[in-house]
C-alpha cells in the first residue's frame, strides 16, 4: 500500500506561502507562538499519522465495532489513539488556555492534525475530533463546575464527547426533535428519548461518553424555537464515583464504509434514571450547537478531502509503477510498456483528484483562516469574517464531500480491476469517503443554508465580502501573463454567479421559497466550483510567484505542479458552471410541480 | 426491501410503442414468432426475476464465494439458476434454431430477460449470461464437431462458458496478451499462461467451464495480429469421459460488489497438459472474440442500468413512506411532516434516477433493434446498422455505467444515513455497479474506441447515419408544441457535436493521435448526454401521442411520467454539455505535455 496519504509539503504552502499563519503571531491571542511551534505541531501530527493511524487503517474496516448486550466492542488502538491525542494536547489544541487548551490557532491547532490523521486513517480520527468538538461546547457555554468536570477527562481523551442531535423521526427535521428533559429541583433534567446515528456514542475505548444532546425542556415551543441543548453523561458523578446514568446503547449500523467508527442508537431513561444538564438558557440549544456543528461541517469536508488525498497517493503510486500499453504514438508491439501514468487519460484523472484534494484543502484552510481572524478580531472586521466563514461553511462542507466520492472513484479507476478489489486500499477509501455528503446535514440541507439563509443574511452582505474578496485574488492574478485569462475566466465566472443569484432572488421575491430553493443543490455545486476556482487561482499565483525566486528541483515541481493543476481545473472543472448556470437561469418548476403519480410505473 | 426492482410497463413501452418488435415478424427469420410469444418470454422472465433471483440479492453478496484449494464454491442457488435457465431456453434464446437456440430477436430474447435478471440479482445473472456470448462464439465460429460437442452442454446451463482476455502484465493492452498454444498433430495445442479477472472462470455451481481464450500461437507475429481464438475447456472429453485439462484456478478476488460472483485467476498448463482447440483461422482471435465481446458491452451497460433500475425503485419507496419535515412554504411545526418525495429536492433524485434508467434502457434497446435489423437485411442497409450498432456500442456501454454510479448514490443519498447501512439494499446497489465503467474495457477504453475507431471508420458514415437518425427524431417531435423546445434544443445540441468532432478531426490531422485522442473520454461524455437526450426526445413524443388518445389512470401516469423525466433531461442533463464542448473545443494538450514530475508532493 501506499506510504504518503497527504502532503507536509502542500500543508506549508497553505499555512506559510498561502494564508500567512505567521502573520497571526502579531495578535495577543497567539503571541506566545512561533513558526518553529507551528512547524513542530505538524510534524508530530505527520509522525502520529504515520505511526498511530496508517498501519490500522484497513485493520480497522475489517474488524468493524461490535455490539454486544449494550455494549460497543473497538478496536484496541482507539483507547491508545484517544489517550494519546489527550496527552499530546491535540484535543482542544485551539482552546483558551484557561479551559486546558494551547489557544493555537485554528489553521494549526484544528486543520493540521485534523487533516493528517484523517488522511491517516478517517475513521480513527473521529473520535477524539468528536470529543474537542463536544468539549468546545462546554468550554463555551457551561458553568466552571461543569468545565471542572468534564474538561479535564475529555481533553485528557479519557472521556469521549458526542454531539447527539438526530432522532428517528426527525432526521433532518430538527423540528421535530422530541428528547425531552423533565426540570428537578436538583438543578437537573429528566430525560426520555432516542438518538440514532450518534458517532461514537457508546464504546469500550473510553471510560465514559459525553453527549452534547439537543432536546426539549418539557413544555417547551414546538418546533426550533423550543429546542435546549444538554450534556447526557453515560455515567454520572454521585459521591465521587461514576455511576450508570442511564443511557442505553440500542445498537450499531453496518455500514458501507466508515466502518472503524461505530455508529450507534441511543435510548435515554428507558428506566426512569436519566439526568441530563442544561447548556446556557433554555430553548437557545440550537444557536449553541451550531458552534460545534459549523465546527462538525468543517471537518467532514476536510475528512472528505483527506480521504481522497490519500487516494490520490495511492492512485499515483499505482500509475507510476503499473506498465501497461504505450504512447499512442508509438505502437510498436515489441516496444516496452510505460508505465499509465505516461497515458493522456491516466494523467487526466490524476490531475483531477489533486485539484479536488488540493482546491478543497485550500478552500478550508481558507475558511479557517476567517474563523482565527475572527478570534482576533472586533466590531465589524469580527462581523465579516464571521459572514465570510458562515457563507463559506456550506461549500466547504459540501465540496470536497461530493467531489471526493468523484475523486475517490476516479482513483479506483486508475487502477482498474485492481480497484475494485480489496487488496488496494481504493474500494475503502470509496467506501468510506461516501458518508461525507450525508452526515452533519446533507448536500440538500447545505444548497437550502447557502442559499436561502447565507446569501440572504444582512441583506447580502456576506455575498458582497465574498466577491470583493475573490476580486482581489483575480486583481492580484492580472500581472502574471499566464494567470491573465483564468483571472478573466474567474471574473466571467463571478458576473455569472451574480447574474444566477439576482435571477433567484428575482423567483424567490415572485413566486415563493419552494420555487426559489428547488435548485439549491445545484447553486451550492455552482457556487463551489467557482470558488475552488478563486482558490487554484490563489495557489497558482503564490507559486508562478515562487518560481521567479531562487528554489530548488523539489519546488520546482511542487510549484509546476500548482501552476498545471490550475490550469486543469480552469480548463476541465470551471467550465461545468456553464450547464449549471443555463438550468439556474431556465428554472420551470418541475421539482415543485409534478405529480407523485407520475413516477409509478 | 422493495418487491419492485424493474417496470414491465416500460419494458413493453420500449418493445412495442418505442422499437416496434412486432414489425421484425415480418421478416423470415422472425416469422415463427408472436406478440404473444413476446409477451411470454416478458412474464415468464419476470416470473423467475422474482422466484429465482431476486430473494438471494442480498444473500449472495453476504455470503460471498470462497476459494478452497483450487475449487471456488459459489452460493447454491447458482447452480439452479443456471440449470433453469438452460431448461427455459434463455441461454441462447437468440440463437439460429439449427444451433439449438429460439431464433429470438435480441430485444425479446436478449433484452429483456437479460434486463430483468439483472435488475433482480446482477451477480446471479451472469453465470448464464456469459455462458450464452461463449456459446454465441462457438456457434458462429466452430466446426459442427466443436458445436455438438459444447452447445448442447453450455445451452443446458450444465457447463459454464468464460470469455478469457486479461493476463497479469496486459489489462487493456491486448497487444501484450502471452497465453501461448504450441500445435501438435493431434489437432489440438497445448497450453501455458496465465488469465486474470475471469467472470465465473471456475465454480461447483456447473460441472465444466469451457474457456473462450484469447492467445498466441507458438510464433504467431508480435502484437494484435497475432492473436487467436481457443476454447481451452478446464475438462475435455477423452474416451467419452471428462478428464481434467490441466486448467488451474489459482485463486478468487475480494470485491468491492458484485460479489456473488467469482472473479478469478486461472493458470493453464502447469503441469504441461492443457489442451486447447483454435476457433476459426490463426490470427484472427481479435476479430471473433469482438462478436462476444461488443455483446458483453452492451450487457455490461445493461447491468448497470438495471442495478440503477432496482435502486430506483428502492429510494422511490422509501420517498413516498419516509416523513419528514414540511413544505417550504407551510412550516407550521404542529402540522404533520410530508413524506420526502414531496420535497423538491429529493424529487429531483429520483428524477434523475429516472432519467438515467429509462434512458439508458431505451437507447440499449435502440442498438438491440440495430442489431436485429442488421440481421435480417443486406447490402447496404445491412451495413449501416451494423455501423450504428457498432458506433453506439461504446456509449450504451459507458453511459449507464458511468452514470448508473452516479444514479445508485443519489438513491444512497435518498435515504441519508439508511442509505450508507446495510439494513436497505442502496449500499449495495452502489457497490454492485462500481464495478461497470471497468469490466469488458474501461471508460478510458470506450473513449478512444469512440473518437479514434467509430467515428473515423468508412470515412465518418456511422456518424452520419447516426446524425440522420437524430434528426429524424427531431423532425418528428417538432410537430408537439409542448416537443418542439426540445426538438430545438436537441438540434442545437447536434450542431454542437458536429462542430466539437470537425474541430477534433482536425486536431488530429495537425497535431496527431496524442492531441486528438487526450480528451476522448470527454468526448464519449458529450456524446453519451446527447444519445440519451435524443432517446428522451423519442419517449416523449411517444408518451404525449398516446396520451392524446383513450388511456387508463395507470398509463395516463405513465406517459406524464415520460414526459416529465424528458423536460427533467433537456432541463437538467443535457446542459451538460456546454461545458464539456467548451473543454473539447480549446483542448491545450495538457495531459500529453504535463511532466510526471509535477504530481510530486
Amino acid at each position: 500500500m501506499a506510504e504518503k496519504f497527504i502532503s507536509d509539503r502542500n500543508l506549508k504552502f497553505l499555512l506559510y506561502e498561502m494564508f500567512d499563519a505567521e502573520s497571526l503571531l502579531k495578535y495577543p491571542r497567539y503571541a506566545d507562538h512561533s513558526r518553529e511551534i507551528f512547524d513542530m505541531v505538524l510534524e508530530t501530527a505527520m509522525k502520529m499519522g504515520k505511526d498511530l493511524f496508517k498501519p490500522i487503517f484497513s485493520e480497522m474496516d475489517k474488524q468493524a465495532p461490535e455490539y454486544v448486550k449494550g455494549e460497543v466492542k473497538v478496536h484496541p488502538q482507539v483507547r491508545t489513539i484517544m489517550r494519546e491525542c489527550g496527552a499530546g494536547g491535540w484535543i482542544g489544541a485551539t482552546f483558551n488556555c484557561e479551559h486546558g487548551g494551547q489557544q493555537l490557532p485554528e489553521m494549526v491547532g484544528m486543520m493540521v492534525p485534523t487533516a493528517i490523521f484523517a488522511a491517516a486513517n478517517y475513521s480513527a480520527a473521529v473520535f477524539h475530533g468528536l470529543t474537542g468538538g463536544a468539549a468546545g461546547l462546554i468550554a463555551s457555554y457551561c458553568s466552571q463546575e461543569m468545565k471542572d468536570l468534564y474538561l479535564p477527562k475529555m481533553m485528557a481523551g479519557e472521556w469521549q464527547g458526542t454531539m447527539a442531535l438526530t432522532e428517528p423521526q426527525a432526521g433532518s427535521s430538527l423540528t421535530d426533535i422530541t428528547l425531552t428533559g423533565e426540570p428537578t429541583d436538583q438543578g437537573y433534567y429528566k430525560f426520555k428519548g432516542q438518538k440514532i446515528f450518534i458517532s461514537a456514542g457508546e464504546h469500550d475505548g473510553a471510560d465514559n461518553v459525553i453527549h452534547l444532546a439537543i432536546g426539549r425542556i418539557k413544555g417547551a415551543p414546538a418546533g426550533i424555537k423550543g429546542i435546549s441543548l444538554f450534556v447526557i453523561p453515560k455515567k454520572r458523578i454521585e459521591n465521587g464515583k461514576l455511576v450508570f446514568n442511564d443511557v442505553n446503547c440500542a445498537g450499531i449500523y453496518h455500514k458501507l464504509g466508515y466502518r472503524g467508527a461505530p455508529i450507534t442508537q441511543l435510548a435515554f431513561g428507558e428506566n426512569d434514571d436519566c439526568r441530563g444538564w442544561l447548556v446556557g438558557e433554555p430553548n437557545k440549544g440550537l444557536s449553541y450547537m451550531f458552534q460545534m456543528m459549523n465546527g462538525a461541517r468543517i471537518d467532514v469536508g476536510l475528512g472528505a478531502a483527506c480521504i481522497s488525498s490519500a487516494a490520490y497517493y495511492a492512485s499515483l503510486e499505482y500509475a507510476k509503477e503499473r506498465p501497461q500499453g504505450r504512447r499512442l504514438s508509438s505502437k510498436d508491439p515489441l516496444s516496452a510498456q510505460v508505465p499509465i501514468i505516461e497515458h493522456a487519460d491516466i494523467k487526466r484523472m490524476l490531475l483531477f483528484q489533486k485539484a479536488i484534494v488540493e482546491g478543497s484543502l485550500s478552500l478550508l484552510m481558507q475558511c479557517s483562516l476567517y474563523h482565527d481572524m475572527e478570534k482576533v478580531t472586533e466590531g465589524e472586521e469580527h462581523e465579516n469574517y464571521n459572514l465570510l466563514l458562515e457563507l463559506l461553511t456550506p461549500v466547504a462542507k459540501t465540496y470536497p464531500s461530493e467531489m471526493g466520492i468523484l475523486s475517490c472513484s476516479q482513483g479506483l479507476q486508475i487502477l482498474g480491476g485492481y480497484g475494485y478489489c480489496d487488496e488496494f486500499p481504493l474500494e475503502q477509501f470509496y467506501r468510506d469517503v461516501r458518508i461525507h455528503p450525508i452526515h452533519e446535514g446533507t448536500t440538500g440541507i447545505q444548497g437550502m443554508d447557502l442559499l436561502g439563509r447565507k446569501m440572504m443574511m444582512k441583506k447580502g452582505k456576506a455575498g458582497q465580502l465574498y466577491l470583493a474578496n475573490v476580486r482581489k485574488a483575480i486583481k492580484a492574478a492580472e500581472d502574471d501573463a499566464e494567470m491573465k485569462p483564468f483571472a478573466a475566466a474567474l471574473e466571467t465566472a463571478l458576473g455569472k454567479l451574480e447574474k444566477v443569484t439576482a435571477h433567484l432572488f428575482g423567483v424567490a421575491a415572485k413566486e415563493g421559497p419552494e420555487m426559489f430553493l428547488a435548485d439549491a443543490t445545484l447553486y451550492l455545486e455552482f457556487f463551489g466550483i467557482i470558488a475552488i476556482a478563486w482558490q487554484w487561482l490563489l495557489q497558482a499565483t503564490v507559486a508562478k510567484k515562487a518560481l521567479k525566486g531562487n528554489v530548488g528541483p523539489g519546488d520546482v515541481n511542487f510549484y509546476n505542479g500548482k501552476v498545471c493543476t490550475c490550469r486543469y481545473f480552469f480548463g476541465y472543472e470551471l467550465p461545468k458552471i456553464e450547464g449549471l448556470a443555463t438550468r439556474l437561469l431556465n428554472g420551470d418548476g418541475l421539482t415543485v410541480t409534478m405529480k407523485n403519480d407520475y413516477f409509478e410505473e
